[in-house]
């Protein structure tokens, strides 16, 4: 035999070998960007066995999941089906797809997912153009206008819900643009998904990525993906294979599609995790899911106002699912998140890149937007910055 | 305002509001290529609310997964963690990482997933170089050294626990050879981590890549990745940005090394069930595991030899985790999976590319090898053999 035994015969090493309890991990309320707490049932519904991913059963829940996403998105894009992965490999999914190199991409930059944007771009061989507006900002249509005249880019990308300031960026109007200079529109709904309003299609974007763990009360792992009609023609244009395997939809609409080919092995109990959520989401309907993440992101503001903190960003802009608050004079930032985690038991958000230790990043998503999560919020608030002051 | 509302105001489609019951899904036997039954305490850690990715509960959580990944692989590879998608992601990591544009990668396909290995691989510039293998075959040593003495390769990648044909690949001996010829070795032990012996150090492996859904008993979603010193060292001397940011390590070893800096948000619940999967792996230890996959496959293969059927490939090749067994003449393979799945409730595969039609795939992976099940599927082969035949 060409393989025989090695001189030294293999030896088992026992040194990493620990011997553990059960899992046992502390129930938080996650009042932060995200994961924010999951539903019950859609917890529940994970605690199954999984399923063949080619069985006639999970091919059904295939097409519930993308009608519901669908749904969701207000689109009809047929090309609608979660990435198995979190919502930072879909939105690489959007650009590998679409970005060949020499690619120009236009991305509009006002946080840090914007530089992610462009971070994922260059790595795709996009010929990557940006705009930038303080953090904390949005975008006027003029100036999303000027600069496609200037650069003429074949994507424009940019974030409608930035994580990174809490900022709602106004897409009416943005599509029409697109349009006009022959650009396709990638959107970032990771924080908008299931708890601010979209229309993806009267607005007419052609490639949009989300998460599970935000608005729709989901933990995190699978991650919502749409591409339009328009960016399926770029995709199939395409002279160079998309230059990531695990995320290529021309694979991938074979797989979701009605070949059913095989691609990878599903996440199985991530996708019934993600089909009760969007089921519950279908059963409260949009509009008072919406309706309820702005009336309780407005308790939210007033209670913050009357314990004299600030929000950074102007309310006609705010996120309902994400506040940013100034941090006080005097208060060492990372001491108060520490401070609620431990004495309270809540998850909030520190500052992230321009905004680090300047702001608290709050979030009120899917399952936890309610009244009674404010008041304990705002509670705790006070009494953790009259420990800390 | 630079923002009006638009000429038509938006307005809500219901058409894809689907009013769903509560997840209801058949609970099968998968005695499949994969994914398996997964361990009832691993399903029940997920139903659990998800904690912040930079949690120091968390943070601990993810120290106990990456020690109990070293033991399974038996390594001592800092770089050790779970990438937060399923095993094609993975596989994809260890390729995206080192491989650069121009780099000489020499794959030994034997079967579908050394093909994945040149698709993936050319994907990243990679100057792809093949050898091959009758499906249900394994290379011997000397193939592998005159191959890399022609090609002189950068990177060697072969498969261990073949999906497809059910072949084990021999490994030692070879890191030698990778070492006397300068080159990485990458090994995919998708169908081999939990169920068949593996010493990655040992065998001088210097990327490795598995899944949670077979020998480890966890539902798909989160796949092990491990990059060894030298691995580390091709991966520092880059002078491109690797290719894919998703799974870029020279990020993510800031997030699983000491900075925890925010890469992407983690798959949480799907990281306590592989926490939950590799303590029951070390309370049973490696030895009992693999004795007890190594026991219950002979089982099978006598039963299958019993029934007048033969397996594909000669016993000392075979692997304990996934069987591959001849279709009859006379028999429709897929009139056999199908019979088995609604009379039997019971999953096993069909035949993949140079295989398709002409063996099926049967699996006894992690919490699914035991005699009971393997009495089980006997039985309900033999009714259905009779019922078609």
């Amino acid at each position: 035999m060409t393989f025989t035994a090695p001189a030294a015969p293999l030896t088992l090493d026992n040194s990493d070998r620990l011997q553990l309890q059960p899992l046992d991990m502390p129930e938080r309320l996650l009042l932060g960007p995200g994961p924010s707490n999951a539903d019950p049932a859609v917890l529940a519904s994970m605690n199954r066995q999984p399923i063949g991913h080619l069985d006639p059963a999970y091919l059904q829940l295939m097409d519930e999941v993308q009608t519901l996403l669908r749904y969701a998105w207000q689109t009809k894009n047929t090309l609608t089906y979660p990435v198995p992965g979190t919502g930072s490999a879909a939105m690489e999914a959007t650009l590998a797809n679409v970005v060949e190199p020499g690619d120009v991409v236009l991305v509009a930059v006002k946080g840090y997912f914007g530089h992610r944007l462009v971070d994922m771009a260059g790595r795709y061989g996009g010929d990557v153009r940006t705009i930038s507006k303080a953090w904390g900002q949005a975008f006027e249509l003029g100036e999303l206008r000027q600069a496609l005249e200037t650069h003429r880019p074949k994507v424009l990308a940019l974030v409608h819900a930035e994580t990174s300031t809490g900022v709602r960026q106004p897409l009416e109007g943005v599509g029409d643009l697109c349009h006009q200079y022959d650009c396709l529109l990638l959107v970032d709904t990771v924080t908008s998904l299931g708890g601010v309003p979209i229309f993806l299609d009267q607005w007419q974007v052609d490639l949009a990525y989300s998460c599970s763990q935000k608005g729709l009360s989901c933990p995190p792992g699978i991650s919502p993906f749409t591409i339009s009609p328009r960016g399926l023609a770029k995709l199939d244009e395409r002279k160079t294979p998309v230059a990531n395997w695990y995320l290529d939809t021309t694979m991938l609409r074979k797989y979701w599609g009605n070949d059913r080919t095989y691609h990878h092995t599903a996440p199985v109990n991530m996708t019934y995790a993600l089909r009760e959520a969007l089921r519950l989401l279908a059963e409260e309907g949009l509009e008072a899911r919406w309706h309820r993440h702005q009336t309780n992101a407005e308790k939210l503001w007033d209670g913050l106002e009357d314990l004299g903190l600030k929000c950074h960003v102007d309310r006609e802009f705010r996120l309902p699912t994400l506040t940013t608050v100034r941090v006080p004079a005097g208060i060492d930032p990372k001491a108060l998140t520490r401070h609620l985690l431990q004495h309270h038991n809540i998850e909030i958000g520190g500052g992230l890149g321009d905004l680090a230790g300047q702001v608290w990043r709050i979030g009120l998503m899917g399952a936890n937007s309610y009244p009674k999560n404010v008041d304990l919020l705002l509670e705790a608030l006070q009494r953790s910055l009259s420990a800390l002051g």
